[in-house]
C-alpha cells in the first residue's frame, strides 16, 4: 500500500504518560524542544491528531516562527502544513482553533455513521475525507492522503491515534521527547493506550536512530522495525 | 525521618510499561542490563518488591552471578540482599521463590488487619514487620529498615508500590531502563501507576544524572529533585 512516511512526535514524563489522569495539558519540555518540533512541523506535508486531542487541547497546530512560515510559505506555497483531524463521529467543534489560526488546508477524515448534518457543517471549513463504516478506516485514510500529495505525515497524538497507527503497521519513526518529571497515574494517558499487545511476540520492536539530553530531559528517535 | 538510601530500578517498554495488560512479564532489557541490575542488587543492603509482583512474576531476587554472591558474603556475610516484600494482607505464598531459592534475610511488612493466621506461618520463614492499620505505613517501614542497619535499598516494582514510595518522598534515585519495543495498552502496567497527580504543579520533578545506550536501549539515571 502506499501511504505518506509517517512519523509521531510526542512528549512524556519520565513514565511515560502524555498528561495528567485529569487529561490536563502539562508542560513537559523545554525551550529547545519547543523549537525542534516547530521544525518537524514546518518541514512536513500533514499533521495529523486524533479528535480526543482536539476536544482536550483544542491546537492550532500552526508553524510558531515567522521565519519558518516565510521560508514554508516560498518552498510550498502555504505557511502551514495541511491538518487533518482523525474524527470518526464528526465532532471537532466548529470554533476550533485549527480553523480560526493560520493559513492552509484542513481536512477532517470521518466514518460513514458519523451524523450528516455535523459533516456538512464541517464541510463548509474543512476537506472531508470519508473512509471506514463505524471508524475511521486508517489505512484506506493514508492510501487517500497519499494520493493528494502528502508525502510526509507528522502525527502529534494522543494515546489512541498513535496506539491505532503503530497497531497497524501505519508509522515508519517515533521521537519522544521524555521530560523530567513524574506524573504517575494508571488511568492517565500514556503515549500509546488503546488495547495493547497481549504479549512479547506481538510487540512491535523498535531500532534505536538517536538520543541527546535536550533542555533537562532526553529525546530519542525510534525506527519502527520491519517484521 | 531517617530512612534508607532508596533507588527504584525498572525495566519498562519505549511506551513507559512494564508489562503487557495481561501482567505478562516481557523480556525488555538485554545481557548488559541484566549483570548491570545484578550489580546494583549486590550493592544494596536489601532489595524490595510489592506483594503484586510477587503474585505476578514470583521472583528470587536473588544475586545472579556466582562472583558477586562470593565477594558479597566475604563483604557482608550474606550472599544475597535481605529481601523485603510490602503486604499489606499478608498473601505471599509459603512456596514463594523468594523463599525457596537462595540465603539470606526475608522481611514481610504486613498491615495490621492482615489475617493472623498467614502472618502466623509466614513468621516461620520470615521476619515480620508491622505497620499501618489497613495498609502497609511506608514512613514507618522506611524508618524501621534503617534502624534494623539497611542503609541502601533498592526497590524492584511494581508500578503500585513505585507510585506510593515516590508520592510520599521517599525515594532518591530512578534507574529506568527503556527498552526497544512498544506494549501499548491504557490497561498495562505503567512505571507509575496509582492515582497519580492531578497536574503539573504536584508533578514530581527530576534531576537527569546520566543517560547511555545499553543493548538495544536506553538506561537513564534521575535524581528525584528536592522540593
Amino acid at each position: 500500500m502506499m501511504r505518506p512516511y509517517t512519523f509521531i512526535n510526542a512528549a512524556m514524563s519520565a513514565d511515560g504518560k502524555i498528561s495528567t489522569y485529569k487529561r490536563k495539558q502539562v508542560r513537559i519540555s523545554g525551550a529547545n524542544d519547543f523549537e525542534r518540533v516547530d521544525h518537524l512541523r514546518a518541514g512536513a506535508d500533514a499533521v495529523m491528531v486524533g479528535i480526543g486531542t482536539v476536544l482536550a487541547d483544542d491546537p492550532s497546530l500552526t508553524v510558531k516562527s515567522g521565519d519558518l512560515r516565510r521560508n514554508r510559505k516560498e518552498r510550498n506555497g502555504c505557511e502551514n502544513p495541511a491538518r487533518i483531524v482523525v474524527d470518526s463521529m464528526a465532532r471537532t467543534p466548529l470554533d476550533a482553533d485549527i480553523f480560526k489560526k493560520g493559513e492552509g488546508e484542513r481536512i477532517i477524515a470521518v466514518s460513514e455513521t458519523a451524523p450528516a448534518d455535523r459533516v456538512e457543517k464541517l464541510r463548509e471549513k474543512a476537506r472531508i475525507i470519508t473512509a471506514g463504516r463505524d471508524r475511521v478506516d486508517l489505512v484506506a485514510l493514508m492510501s487517500g492522503l497519499k494520493e493528494f500529495g502528502i508525502d510526509t505525515l507528522m502525527v502529534e497524538g494522543g494515546a489512541t491515534l498513535n496506539w491505532s497507527l503503530i497497531s497497524q503497521g501505519l508509522v515508519d519513526e517515533v521521537f519522544t521527547y521524555i521530560g523530567a518529571l513524574f506524573l504517575g497515574g494508571k488511568d492517565a494517558p500514556t503515549l500509546l493506550d488503546g488495547e495493547g499487545f497481549a504479549d512479547n511476540t506481538d510487540a512491535v520492536g523498535l531500532e534505536l536512530v538517536s538520543m541527546e539530553q535536550m533542555d533537562n530531559g532526553v529525546l530519542i528517535r525510534w525506527r519502527i522495525a520491519k517484521p
